[in-house]
């Protein structure tokens, strides 16, 4: 099944321990569907500038990414700046310009309405609102959002949660959602605020999913949450793009299911992890875009043996 | 198979958002010998003063602990004042009144000489590895340590992790024992200082277990390493024992297979995760000392659908 993926497609400029890299091709859709993309077909919106080259383009193309949803403007892409020096675990945000973002009112070509699986990136809750709308009848809808919204922008989140089958964000942005520092108590209360699921990533150590009441309709209520491994890495050269792309390869897999159901669910939070653990092996997109469905299988395997008793 | 633990019996007055405790029974061999004790025979070595009274001592034997090796001395016993009101991940050291620890020689009864399996909880490497030195025929040695010994007494310390078959630590001890802040190449460095495999705790994301050359002989190198869940608990009244109850549980578990083989290792891992999560839910030794092996049981069903695929 198609998925379409709203979000930034963006240049980063990042430095971390291993070293620093300029303007580099990056954006939460562009690692989402990067990673998703060897899972299944996958369709993007976003808005990029007069600076994003047909060459930055084939870096999705090749992998199969439909770009026809890519708004070219004019203007500069979304520039972000940030650095790891001090902590591997938490981007230092040196700046952010938006450029054609400050206006972007994304549209869903029509040739992408039969997406069944819809992917709202962390971008203002408003434009996830409005793709979400244009999107009736997406069978399942999952998305991320970060601080600056939900400090700022919670009632417009709010609108946005009602609707999601699956919340994905990290522990500090669940506790600060939640306005709570104990985890389970965090999920169960960003539950009651709408999403059937809910993932929190915790960098190195993971992800965990929680489930309300309303998760896989119809087979009863999964009380217990689950939780998937992070591969331990012997070395992690720039975090960018980790999180998103654990999110591609959850949905990815999913959306390459013929059903949604825990099993599934489960097997797609290994697979997060496993794209996850790739994307910081290299600076930027670079691993996401020199995979292997076998080298994944690989690291999937590796998973299980990391985690299972038997 | 018995297990001879050797470390702190003491009281500890805590303080958590919860609540506080002023001089309950606490002490690493404490919570190691109760945890322990639901899956093996365990016998304890350690130095009391005279405000050790018989009810203490009864909490030890009521699980069936041997208490022979427990030394009665004038004066007043280990106490540790502490608090978690900042954070429960980690504890803030009020005081430390050594008091008669701080002239304890360990001597290992006649009677405990065939105990198999021996667990040097956290004290000074000196004493551990006198222990260690009067139990020459133990067939697997365990042991623990903490910031204070890694700091100020590492030649020490390096003496006990020569005699290893594993170490117990959590994150910060062990990137700090490597003076490296990667995990997995600070663990490949504390293998290298002698211990046969590294067990690595992440407090509410679990354990991992690194595995060196020699780990398990005879079976071959065992490169994968193995992470086992913690329980994501809604209220943590008490962290205080929670490794220590976790070191009783992994390697109470192990003592009682007739095997010391990977599978048994992984299990007993997980076993760990149990019994730290149950430590944590009262204050003090108080749950440690009325669990029942049904419980123990349930609870291990439920770490593993906490993290398996199938």
């Amino acid at each position: 099944m198609s998925i379409l993926v709203v979000g930034s497609v963006a240049f980063d400029s990042i430095e971390t321990p291993t070293g620093r890299r300029n303007r580099c091709l990056g954006g939460a859709a562009t690692y989402f569907a990067l990673s998703a993309s060897y899972f299944t077909d996958v369709r993007v919106i976003g808005v990029v500038g007069e600076d994003f080259t047909p060459e930055h383009e084939a870096v999705l193309t090749r992998r199969g990414v439909d770009t026809r949803g890519l708004e070219h403007t004019s203007g500069k892409s979304f520039h972000w700046t940030g650095s790891y020096v001090k902590s591997l675990n938490e981007a230092h945000t040196i700046d952010t310009e938006l450029n054609v973002f400050e206006t972007f009112a994304p549209k869903v070509p029509a040739v992408y309405q039969d997406s069944e699986f819809l992917f709202l990136a962390n971008i203002d809750p408003v434009l996830q609102k409005s793709v979400r709308e244009q999107m009736p009848k997406a069978r399942m809808v999952c998305g991320d959002t970060m601080n600056y919204w939900i400090t700022g922008h919670r009632d417009n989140l709010a609108k946005v949660l009602t609707g999601l089958d699956a919340l994905l964000i990290n522990d500090g942005e669940a506790k600060l959602l939640a306005d709570n520092s104990n985890l389970v108590l965090a999920a169960r209360k960003v539950l009651s605020m709408g999403p059937k699921a809910l993932i929190v990533k915790h960098g190195e150590y993971g992800a965990t999913a929680f489930f309300g009441e309303h998760a896989f309709s119809g087979t009863g209520r999964v009380s217990t949450p689950f939780r998937a491994p992070a591969w331990p890495l012997e070395e992690v050269v720039d975090p960018t793009g980790a999180g998103d792309s654990f999110a591609g390869g959850f949905f990815g897999y999913l959306a390459s299911k013929p059903e949604v159901n825990l099993k599934n669910f489960k097997h797609a939070m290994f697979y997060g992890g496993v794209m996850g653990s790739f994307a910081v092996e290299r600076f930027g997109t670079e691993r996401m875009q020199s995979l292997t469905r076998e080298e994944i299988d690989q690291r999937f395997a590796l998973f299980r043996e990391l985690s299972h008793l038997d």
